[in-house]
């Protein structure tokens, strides 16, 4: 059995204090979470920060300081930066790429998510890819649709991004793709045969996160908590 | 065999005299060019139109001269408005929809074009959806990824679009999804699956157009040209 590297995302984009009182918000928060997932086996850690109102924030001081205690308390965990868009100003979410962080999210088109447009325009994109170039970042190809996986392949011709692709199936935000088995499959076997390297992992929201799980573990790929 | 719906677009959103002289650009030439495409056995136009200058409008007098003539000239045949986006207001996009054709076109999500985002928040597909209510419109439902055949029918189930659901794949704008046979066949099993009363046919952009009315045949679909 290959080993399967088990991504831990202490907080996400969209819960505050008051949705879940614990849910880690300061960089020291953040830190302490992240050490308990290392310790329970956790190998890669995404991470978004958030300011002081607790929104979603783009500060390359709270990525530094997020990174650096990372570093410190969990030697060898992989260390991933959000690009992600709630919240953030599109000039922004590639602001923190110069700490040179092992991995960055790139989702690699547009999408609706519930209530507005999950805005990544081509040039944007073509933006992100080459700071990560530049800082030898591996980008994490999050897939929120169909066209983002065809478009990976597509920047990799373009010597935007390097193989082998580390691609992220994310299912179940509303008005983007849904957690159904039959198209994550399908997905997967279109990306066995465009990118045959790739490495991939999904992941459902909220209530479908342990389904997933277990579509990762039984179709060969790694998975989130 | 059931009868099949030979689709004309007379007029698309991006090409100009310069580029095909042939291109119908006035109201009078492209009543012109849907009365000989009628001629030629085709049962639906669908209608872009331009102003003076060829670029993309969404004024409904222009609506207007284009549906009169294909009524007068071709009777019977099916008139079918597009609500694009490339180049005209969000707000304008709808504002011939009161001219009653039979159907329009709806695109139920967001997705990366070559240059720029084809913007269809969730409230602008909505605000579509009760229009094409009020005035007893058909939606054609365009499909340029996954997610938007998934959105068609949640809208379904939210009573803003009424079944059976009419869905046109277009496949092959850069950006969007690919010209695939194995996409096309996997959206058609999971549209069987998640709304079976539904007809459906496939386009693909320039070259790919015979390529993917093949496809459209063999697998029992309608066709545009
Ligand atoms: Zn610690
Ligand atoms: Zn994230
Ligand atoms: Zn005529
Ligand atoms: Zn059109």
């Amino acid at each position: 059995m290959k080993p399967i590297i088990i991504t831990t995302a202490i907080t996400g984009a969209v819960p505050k204090k008051q949705d879940n009182p614990a849910v880690p918000i300061s960089p020291a928060e953040q830190i302490e979470s992240t050490h308990a997932a290392y310790e329970a086996g956790s190998a890669l850690v995404h991470i978004h920060v958030r300011d002081a109102q607790e929104n979603p924030s783009s500060s390359p001081e709270l990525f530094a300081a997020v990174q650096e205690g990372v570093k410190k308390h969990c030697p060898g965990m992989i260390i991933q930066f959000s690009t992600g868009g709630r919240g953030r100003e599109a000039s922004q979410r590639g602001a923190s790429l110069y700490l040179k962080p092992d991995m960055a999210s790139l989702t690699t088109g547009s999408v609706n998510f519930p209530r507005q447009i999950y805005e990544n325009a081509p040039d944007f994109i073509e933006t992100l890819c080459k700071e990560m170039l530049t800082y030898r970042i591996k980008p994490e190809i999050e897939v929120f649709d169909a066209a983002m996986l065809y478009n990976a392949v597509e920047l990799v011709k373009r010597g935007l991004i390097l193989e082998p692709l580390h691609v992220q199936f994310v299912m179940g935000v509303q008005n983007a793709i849904p957690v159904r088995r039959s198209l994550l499959e399908f997905l997967l076997s279109e990306l066995k045969e465009i990118s045959p390297t790739a490495t991939w992992s999904a992941l459902g929201m909220a209530r479908h996160q342990l389904e997933v799980n277990r579509w990762c573990l039984e179709l060969g790929g790694h998975t989130r908590t």
